[in-house]
């Protein structure tokens, strides 16, 4: 090669600290990564309301500008997607107005603080016709992508039983102060912890028809709640249970699940993001849980990266999925399935919504989802 | 030492299969591996529907004569302690016989096939002053009572969360027949596996006030269920899931928990029985789960065996278990609160039929438990 | 059944400490346990040299007599199995003597202090015609066995790499004085742990060539050696390394090798001794290492046992191992190759005596094996 | 912020394939990841032999230009950093040229192909003034900083044991030419794979004395080794093994080691490479080895990354790498003892090199260092 014609995509980002932290390093990383990539992203500008904060951001990260108003990126004839990384209640409307303006979008999970917002995003994005995705990054661990690739392969079997839990225990302390903000947040474990559960449950098992239980809240004063306990039947007819709390101590970012089939089981725990555990029937004398190592050329997403047993990190989960969903855009193909898309967002949020429901009726709820 | 002065108890035993040979090594063992045994057990009879079994059972395991008739056990002067493992149909009426004869009552769990038939079974037999146990042999697993000492030492502080699961696999089989037959067994999943879970979550977090869930049947003309997922709330305020199943593909006895509190956390899978899971607060940079393996001289039940890192096995959760009941026997001390009683076959029964109850109504269920 | 037919064998047992406890759970065990048994022990006479000690080990495991003269044992008529679990130093005397009587003999490892009197106790026995045991129960482990099945099976091709270290950690106490002793012992770590890691590389791999390293003492005034490190060649090519220590924080009874061949590899750790790892080629998007709970029907020893997922204690390796030498007894067959015979004594003793050898010339250690 | 002031520091890199591909990483993701980092890396100009796949790398990586002769590195003014990623045997002369133009060097590791190569680059080099770092990055994992940590706070006591294997199984076969190229690599698994062990061993133990042990070739016609197995005695009088091989089914990249002192021990695996397996003497009834997740605040390099229990990958540990050296550079401290130096890359051939002596002579080989 020697010069290369890959076109450029102007990306604006809305948000600045942990998630900003690690989509910029997405889209930086995949430039060079991923090869040759898709879209070039040319990083131009960034938003945030804290100017000292979003301006050493701008020249941290290498955006070529920065502003303190939102609808400076959505404005912008540069910008040609939209990431959306600001608290949920800053979802909707930069999201919405975006898209109206022509700009692909990302927005973070949870969509919307309950299933209406997120349907009303949706709704409006849909209608816009650009590109969507609902960043629910963990669709894009390689280990979750072959649990996936095996499924679709009917390796499993029937699926009979999904057990997923996200484990956290930073609860007890006041960091991450809008997370605990109600009115900013929405919900608490529910939207931050469950919702990614429910994501990868409907990504592996399918659409849920039923949940019951509860939110807690232990901590005096909060206002929002630091555990959700669910039973769960999906449409398919497997059952099992949703489980996230911020006060599990010693697990730091515990999301683990386990399926049952009627020919194998598979199991994970983002801990050790870059393992499956993978159970087939067979040979009685040699079976068991197998410990795959998911870093061969084979496996997903491993083109881009090292010779095999040189593990990823939880970081490079975001160079898999902006540069998914630039090859979207750039080839016009569908988001979905492996992208999660916003009407994906709105599914996640009717599941906590019931969970919501069924915490005060005391009742399982079922569940039925909108078309447009 | 020359001569010894242990005093003999004749066993009866009522069942011969699996439980059968479990209890009888039980018995055996710990007249030697418990140094000196509270009382030596004197294997005086045991009782069964098959003629040719039972004989050679008796002649295998060392009994004295074999019945075919179980009343002979309970007319027997010889018989100090009925040790009752039949299917689960036949728990109430020799066990109740047996107290009423003045016999000291040892019954598989569950107690009874429903709350009812397990409160009659507790009322009738607490009414005659013996000694009762119901075998909730996991208990006696010395890493199970190492998380009981901890908890009530305080070191895990208030406990937030149990997530208690009973995963087998072998429900696609047709083996072990009684098991799928609803009148000897009254449950499926449910009576086998998730009391055990009950059972646990009883005696390492408390009573339990409120489940909510269902129970589940995979297998077509199956009559009992293969699945239960509920889930908890105790009534010290903490909350979870219990869940059990027999379709959990290589799953083999799984029965794993977590307990998380406001110091600490611990967690253990049946199937590394030797293990505990320890997380307690601390030094931030060294600090995470250990694995501790329950095998010092300080440890429960380590008087009776190896040297360190010598492991058990599951057999020998019965050794504990007897040796446990003998010694309540002997000296006149309450099995409770480290053994279960019939009261404790009692409330697991509650909280089972609380779950069926919540699996019918689709409601979360309160629980009431009735006393003497 | 109702009267049976077994024939009885009696045992006379030398040593009444750790392995005494040992070997005579292993005896009463395996009466019940492994049914019908090969031959029922009977058990007949203890020797020891503290009364009081040795009396209430009669007592306490069912010999009908004790004695502080092991010479009883050897004319003892009733007695045609002699269990000699003496010190090091106590190895050659009784157990010559007692198989010129006409006894057949087990002896625990190593089989004499060094390779010449190893030499002369197998020389000795043989002549004689009974059967001989040198006790290396980890052959009997189920995990071991099961290895040693799949590699007679071709399951990993040629074997290229052994690497077997066992670790414990209580060299820094003065507890189990005799083992500290150069006179009664012989050795330290060597004779002790050492021998273990050779004797499973030869049931495993094969015969060992060539050895190079050292034994180190770390501890003052310690008379026997704290740690081995070797390298090792053996005769079939495969190389690896040979390790032992008594110094290993945290390393409780950590007897861990692995296996590398052409087509697969196997891993194992005592600690989890019903757990064997097994690699072998195959689809890359999901091999790995298998962990194999082996507790099946179909695995090794499993027939005497429970239900799947119901694991055993290094205490029933004494069942699988005395059961085996009884069956030899009874129908007159070979004890190799699964049991460790005198030979195999010898041939370990040689080795570790080739590892002393290197470690004073400093050079690598060719062996040599004498034949009868 | 606004505008920032961090100098610039040109880099010349020569290799653009695996270890290009990772350093590049390593120079782009620090600009931003270590904030503010110490030194801007430029990527000025990248050679290599291939035309076409120079100038790709180049685009791709973002290098200003490419060149197929690497006298232009050494010219170019712009350059103040050579990163030497070529064949072993393209080490010493760019190095040495680099450094007498001024420049600050990187060089892979092995340093030389043995021990005197290794000794006259160091030399020549030091003779400069330059910076120098000879890249073992595996001392910038996390966990293996916090064992650095760890030991020098006097946690584990006095040393005794080190076990080292680096163990990965794509020796069958012919990928990666150049290393079976012994003209070009010098040697196989030694100089891959063991000098790797060797620098951890010192870099956490201490200086090497003496080594004992022998290489093995497996492959028929391949010119260097697949295998080393060595004893080790470290000038601390702690003793363990040294073992690599390309040979270990299963085993795709398991740098695994373990550290046991006199008050604790410590274990990892590069599979694994987020956690450090940490053992401390005290309360017996809670202590064994604890799962470090090595992702706190407080922890070695993680103010640079994320929340806890966000993993990061394995080519991260360049980020880590690069930053030390930049930072190095910039405020013009030492490089050692975190980083290594050429003298750490001159005292590892060493090592190398007695094994090879120690496998020819059949002795175990004391070893000698010369100073500059």
């Amino acid at each position: 090669m020697g010069a290369r014609d890959v076109n450029e995509i102007g990306v604006g980002m809305l948000g600045y600290a942990f998630m900003g932290k690690a989509h910029s390093n997405g889209f930086r990383k995949l430039e060079y990564m991923t090869w040759p990539p898709p879209l070039r992203p040319r990083l131009v500008a960034i938003a945030g309301r804290n100017e000292a904060a979003v301006s050493e951001a701008a020249t941290r990260y290498g955006f070529e500008r920065w502003t303190t108003d939102w609808h400076d990126l959505v404005s912008d004839p540069a910008i040609g997607l939209l990431d959306n990384l600001g608290p949920n209640a800053l979802h909707a409307e930069p999201t919405i107005a975006a898209a109206e303006a022509g700009k692909h979008v990302v927005c973070e999970k949870p969509l919307g603080r309950n299933a209406d917002e997120s349907y009303e995003i949706w709704r409006r994005v849909a209608a816009t016709g650009v590109k969507h995705l609902c960043a629910f990054n963990y669709r894009f661990v390689p280990a979750v992508r072959l649990a996936r690739e095996l499924i679709d392969a009917g390796e499993l079997g029937e699926i009979r039983h999904f057990r997923g839990r996200y484990l956290q225990d930073w609860g007890d302390s006041d960091a991450d102060v809008w997370r605990f903000d109600r009115g900013a947040a929405g919900s608490g474990a529910l939207g931050d912890l469950a919702a990614h559960v429910v994501d990868l449950a409907r990504y592996l098992v399918g659409d849920i028809d039923e949940v019951g239980g509860f939110v807690q809240t232990f901590i005096p004063n909060r206002e929002v709640d630091d555990a959700v306990e669910s039973t769960v039947v999906f449409a398919n007819g497997a059952v099992g249970t949703l489980e996230a709390t911020r006060l599990a101590l010693g697990r730091r970012n515990a999301f683990q699940w386990e399926i049952n089939g009627t020919n194998g089981s598979l199991a994970f725990d983002m801990e050790r993001l870059n393992e499956l555990q993978v159970f087939r029937s067979g040979d009685e004398r040699t079976r068991g849980f197998t410990t795959v190592l998911v870093s061969e050329a084979s496996h997903p997403f491993w083109e881009h990266w090292w010779p095999p047993g040189h593990i990823v990190g939880w970081g490079d989960t975001f160079v898999h999925e902006l540069h998914h969903f630039l090859a979207a855009i750039a080839d016009d193909t569908d988001v979905a399935p492996h992208g999660a898309t916003f009407e994906d967002g709105y599914r996640a949020a009717e599941v906590c919504d019931a969970i919501l429901r069924s915490s005060e009726s005391g009742r399982r709820e079922k569940i039925t989802y909108k078309g447009l």
